[in-house]
């Protein structure tokens, strides 16, 4: 397929599921790092290993004399001999020695980032106390002491929460160049994976959503469960940065979603991610084959999901206790759709990554439902309500409607579908209408139940506007019994069809959304078996009161 | 998770695939090949693997010696000696060594599943020319002679089109022990992985359908499109099969689908087969993982689907150029939702499995599209037109509702929609209506248009006995205007709806079902998204044309 070598900078768990992807590809792959058994060498053996450190240039230069294109799992390497090779010309480095030694450097990056428009939240250098208290005053407290280099999960930051503590964090993160970041109160963080050839081609993979415990990441949601909308734009945001670093490969670019809809750029790792790793089992291409091929200047692979929904979390270490840290997998393996990535490490210890878990499902409700045991053997105390985007929109054209359409909403709640509810007028909001109608498969939804009484044009408006099936519900107004709301919504023209149920029958419209997200997800379709099974039933239970009361007394 | 060493023997793709997946689990895996870089072991690097034949009883011993379980990838192996090993008890042998003998040998294993009432094609013991002459007599021509042992891929199989042919054929399968098979019409090759604990504990993967060409295996397609009634008893014969048989792993199960919808099974593989490598990318668990789990006595992962649809091309040699053979993968590298597997293997000749692509799609038709242009670049001169199951049902009263029902279905056609038309009637074949009804869900249909006019029975009937979403079409009588009809289709009693849709307007019974497929099938929301923008733009044509022409003369 393609004969160019690679080497990698570092051998742990990103190094090692690059190898997984490079074998499929039958791609040679060699290892710098300083265990012979590190977890990446040991799924390769065909190639001769290099053991030794990856910031080692005597290292580094004996791994070129190898390979035609160097490559890194970490970005905390020695940026000026891979600067050196790069500009030598006869090995290739992607991503480029540039762009790692400007991420490597958290200040820096801020600074490209900035200087390329991308929105970060306020920072300054802050060489000095004085510098620090300072930035105290301009960005009120709380704010971020980072340190400037090697941080990464939660090391190297200090939340500096008053003046009393500028010290103390300046003592905790002594003899590390350091910055301060305006606290960004963010209400999800979330991530994306972004891929650039060195052509300059970019793709980006779905934006997730992450879950931080203790600093490190614990769970990644994908998709994120947030208006589709504020993702497009996100991910625009992730795209247009990763465009400005020099070189190829995969980026993980890690964000905060703000309260008024806005994003910030959080960080850029120059490398596969912890929150890509879900791609392995959810995407059409993985973070670490896209790696392989944009590297190699091969086609980039669709990075669309192939599954409805996905979750991932990881298995950290608690202490040295293997056995522990395993718990979580025998949950995961008597659960569908989990699948179980062990990295091969031979010593466990509180906070390492030991592995992570991947979990599917045909819709993220099933995904969550199937988290759950996993998450209690990781974490038994811990109650988590994770969000979940609606599937099914009720809107009416006014309040007064509200008593027949929740009875509807009443049903979609027993069965555990996720909806919203609103009001939407087709006369007295048109241009509501306009933008609730278009934005609605965006923004994830899958039907629509509308309800309109009168001249009832609320459904077959909003028909016309959006490419979803929608549910029309005549609702009864106090003249003509609803025939003129039920002929309005059910006489539509050819093209542009409303599905309609009885007058005033809301919980038929529910039901009716319920069975077109079960045509689709099995789980929900069992639900409706079971509904109707349990209507059945009720009737048989009368016919036997009946029977045994007597019609008289019944 | 599991401190067992395991031993393979043999180290070819199937033993590699089994290593990626017991990697992932921390699994400690040792094999046995004559190559010191068989497939297997290039992927493997923490254990000294064993150069030498996997028919070497010496060998066989060798590896033995080191490990708690054995298994093979290969069922040609030296089975008395597992059968020592097995008995002397110290180390497991998975499946059992009596398993492997009796599949190993196609004549016993055909005994042995009569004797279990398997159903197989007729077959007779052909010990000489007299026996093979019986049993063209018997069978009638053309019938199947084949090797008793050591036959895959079509080798060892032979036509007997006529009475001349047998000198022929005894003459081409001289030196091997032979039988006879009765030729089986079938209309399609199925096949299904099974997996069974060493518990008995027996669970199945989808079925799919096999194409062969030159007598070996071609194209997988998961799920197979065939109705689901038929699948699922294949499914119990394939599951009831390898119930008989001791000893824990995955089993290939191979059957013939008769024209009557009958289920013959043909052959069995004690091992993980390459009808069940789409299970990496599109199943919960792949047969390599789940072959790991039986074999250790793990818990047995899920078997379902996670995509909808997948179909597997092998990439064969065709001769000893390795460039040719690789062709098909670079149309794969730009393929949305391919995957590529090659199994690092030196050399290429004819017939090689080097390696095999899967295809997963939101949809069997986005699959089949996405599949072409492999297939283009593999077989250029070959046209080959693949089934799909219907996705969409419709039905009507009476043959007199079709002038206004077709109109619908020639909309589903120009969508490219997968459909079925029939006529089910509600008072005249009642018993019908209620057998298409309970068994739509489980063939495939996602959602059933049902078309009737006067009393109109006949969607509220249908929607009363599938959870399946059911759209009424009122169809116009002679007397009423249809209103009759659209008040016996719209005003469903609470409990069980019926999407309607405008007097005689199938059109918008087709369109409100591709809108429900489209909810859950982005490339069809598409289609939608622009048939609304073809018919924007036709009204818009006639403004235009009425503008200049003016409303006289339009």
């Amino acid at each position: 397929m393609n004969n160019q070598k690679v080497g990698i900078l570092g051998g742990g768990q990103l190094g090692r599921m690059m190898v997984e992807a490079a074998s499929r590809l039958n791609l040679s792959v060699t290892i710098l790092d300083a265990p012979t058994d590190a977890p990446a060498k040991q799924i390769e053996s065909t190639q001769a290993h290099i053991h030794g450190a990856f910031k080692d240039a005597t290292k580094i230069r004996e791994l070129a004399e190898n390979v035609d294109v160097l490559t890194v799992e970490i970005e905390h390497v020695d940026a000026h001999v891979l600067s050196e090779i790069e500009a030598e010309g006869k090995v290739k480095v992607h991503p480029s020695a540039k762009t790692v030694k400007t991420i490597q450097d958290k200040y820096f990056q801020k600074q490209h980032l900035t200087s390329h428009g991308v929105p970060v939240s306020e920072y300054l250098d802050t060489p000095n106390e004085v510098a620090v208290l300072a930035a105290g005053k301009q960005f009120g407290y709380p704010f971020m002491l980072k340190s400037k280099t090697m941080a990464y999960d939660g090391k190297g930051n200090y939340v500096v929460k008053t003046e009393a503590d500028v010290k103390p964090a300046m003592e905790a993160l002594k003899n590390l160049p350091l910055y301060a970041e305006k606290w960004a109160p963010f209400v999800k963080e979330l991530a994306v994976m972004v891929v650039r050839r060195a052509n300059g081609e970019v793709r980006a993979y779905p934006m997730v959503e992450t879950i931080h415990k203790n600093s490190i990441c614990h769970l990644v949601i994908a998709p994120a469960q947030v208006d589709g909308a504020i993702l497009s734009k996100a991910q625009e945001i992730a795209m247009d940065a990763i465009k400005t670093f020099p070189g190829a490969g995969i980026f993980g670019v890690e964000m905060f979603l703000m309260q008024d809809g806005s994003i910030l750029l959080n960080e850029i790792a120059p490398r596969p991610h912890n929150s890509g790793h879900y791609t392995i089992e959810a995407c059409d291409t993985s973070q670490f084959e896209n790696h392989m091929r944009a590297i190699l200047d091969m086609p980039l692979g669709s990075t669309a999901m192939k599954v409805p929904a996905s979750i991932m979390v990881n298995i950290l270490g608690s202490s040295t206790d293997m056995v522990e840290c395993y718990k979580p997998c025998h949950e995961a393996l008597v659960t569908d759709g989990a699948t179980i990535h062990l990295y091969g490490k031979k010593e466990c210890r509180a906070g390492r990554k030991m592995g992570h878990i991947t979990v599917v499902g045909e819709s993220m409700m099933q995904a969550q439902e199937r988290l759950k045991p996993i998450l209690k053997a990781m974490e038994p105390d811990v109650e988590r309500h994770l969000s979940l985007r609606p599937l099914v929109g009720i809107i009416m054209g006014s309040d007064s409607d509200l008593p027949v359409m929740k009875v509807g909403a009443k049903i979609l709640k027993d069965f555990g579908i996720p909806f919203e509810l609103s009001i939407v007028s087709a006369h007295r909001t048109p241009m509501r209408m306009v933008e609730y109608a278009q934005s609605a498969a965006k923004r994830g939804l899958k039907t629509i139940i509308a309800g309109a009484g009168g001249a009832a044009h609320l459904p077959g408006m909003v028909a016309a506007m959006t490419s979803l099936p929608v549910i029309g519900v005549p609702v009864k107004g106090s003249s003509l019994d609803g025939v003129d709301s039920l002929h309005s919504i059910v006489q539509m023209p050819r093209g542009v069809p409303v599905a309609t149920v009885a007058i005033n029958n809301s919980t038929n419209a529910a039901l009716l959304a319920i069975r077109m997200l079960g045509a689709f997800i099995p789980g929900v379709l069992e639900k409706m078996d079971a509904y109707m099974k349990r209507m059945e039933n009720e009737v048989l239970g009368k016919v036997e009161r009946l029977d045994s009361v007597g019609w008289e007394e019944y």
